[in-house]
């Protein structure tokens, strides 16, 4: 059987597209989109994670800001930060590089952000519009996956889509985006406390799995034609490879290819996707603005 | 095969005698918790509505206040309102009676709401912080639920929660509860989209309804010794009444009873816990008040 390799290198690069016209044409009404990111401490992935974000911000012409604070400031000194932030018109939007600092209450940190700024969408307002279908920004990563369901042409209205997993961060608002009318999957969410993962992920029409697990999903737990979407990014030794290590998804895409209708692949799927995501509110904030401005 | 007859009634009796104590307590400390209840315009059902939550307050010793107002006041009118109530320390929760009349705008009224005070769990801060796991109050109908099966030793972990209905009140805000940990349920979310309820219905270890059709769900569409949860109150005919007419469940109580371990009548179901659910919040909100206000 031959497959759908969805890429999300390349969807990515067709949105990328989209954002510099929306950039261009935020520039002629002289605005050019503003995105700070707030690193404290020196968590050696995190510094990966906000310089790809920073080359990003530089290839399609938005303003960017990265504040290096040490770990040694207060709860009381962040949030300070973080009202001026609230305040800058010039930073359309910003975000807190997780994770912070053991000493920090993150919920507090993160609830202190202006939702209309806060384009991880991770503050609780913007979790909550999401569920209720009102939403602002979309989170990175499902976000991203529902760009790549929509543009490979993948049909989810009333196909039966399970996540696995129910992170924040992926599963419980990957199950929030899908269940919205527009996409109106029958979703179901399992997790560590599922009775048999396999039972329900044989089920789906359009499998979407975040474990953490190397190559967890073998050919045996899936349904002959389904979408596969591998949010799994692992690092796994490899002897064969010059680096020694390599990346692998939480599907064994292997073992499963020949029985997928579509598979993202890893690397190359979901990951290139989130930070796309990102650009996008970062860009959707900027035009917010406007409308709020002449109100 | 018997079954568990699972009374909202009982169980919202049990609930309030400990809601009692903690009123009690918060006497102790100078307390009255105070409600305010904001009805625009004088839609019938609403004002049944209402009438109930002030008889309830007054059993229990929850100040409250009904605030008519006629539905030609403007959305900015009753913004200002909502400020007043916000920084009113007599009132510790309130709501907003809907639905609102046509010229306003329902979501920018409930945004304006301090999220600390919305005691019916609409601003998507608490809907958001539902989802994540970290809620300030349960929304009414969704949290009686989960005391229902909490107190009728309904054990979720593990369990498949099949969710009929995706709806703001009801639906997604019932997915989003069962699916935390705690709860550990396998949720799925059927909806008006989904290709085969039954499908889905006939896996429920826990089926909980929320389609507003009278007897939708028969034996048929079960598993045996499923625990059943109908949220539905459906109005229909029946000459044999004295009024004409009578409730009925969303859930063809007669034909599935034989089928069950555990069902939920209506009325006398989840009727009764709702209104539980919101007295519940006005103590917390109280309880919370002294919280933030020693900090």
């Amino acid at each position: 059987m031959s497959y759908l390799l969805i890429s999300g290198t390349d969807i990515s690069n067709q949105i990328y597209g989209e954002i510099r016209e929306r950039i261009a044409k935020l520039k002629e009404k002289g605005i050019i989109p503003g995105l700070a990111v707030v690193m404290v401490g020196d968590d050696p992935a995190s510094q990966v994670y906000v310089k790809s974000k920073e080359r990003k911000c530089k290839e399609l012409g938005i303003r960017s800001e990265t504040i290096y604070i040490s770990d040694n400031i207060t709860e009381e000194q962040l949030l300070a930060k973080i009202k001026y932030l609230n305040s800058d018109p010039m930073i359309h939007g910003y975000l807190i590089q997780l994770p912070l600092p053991d000493h920090m209450d993150t919920d507090r940190i993160i609830n202190a952000i202006d939702p209309k700024k806060d384009v991880d969408c991770f503050h609780p307002e913007n979790v909550g519009r999401m569920l209720v279908g009102d939403h602002i920004f979309y989170p990175a990563t499902p976000g991203g996956v529902r760009q790549m369901l929509l543009r490979s042409g993948i049909d989810t209205e009333g196909k039966h889509i399970v996540v696995v997993g129910r992170s924040n961060i992926v599963g419980k608002p990957m199950a929030a985006l899908m269940i919205q009318k527009g996409m109106d999957a029958t979703v179901t969410v399992v997790h560590s406390k599922s009775k048999d993962v396999s039972e329900f992920t044989r089920q789906a029409d359009i499998l979407v799995v975040a474990v953490g697990k190397p190559n967890f999903i073998k050919a045996d737990m899936i349904k002959e034609g389904a979408v596969i979407i591998d949010v799994g990014t692992n690092r796994i030794e490899d002897p064969t490879s010059p680096k020694g290590t390599r990346l692998v998804g939480d599907v064994d895409f292997e073992d499963v290819k020949d029985k997928v209708s579509a598979i993202s692949p890893v690397p190359g799927g979901v990951g290139p996707m989130t930070i796309c995501t990102l650009m996008d509110n970062v860009v959707r904030a900027a035009e917010l603005s406007i409308e709020s401005g002449s109100k």
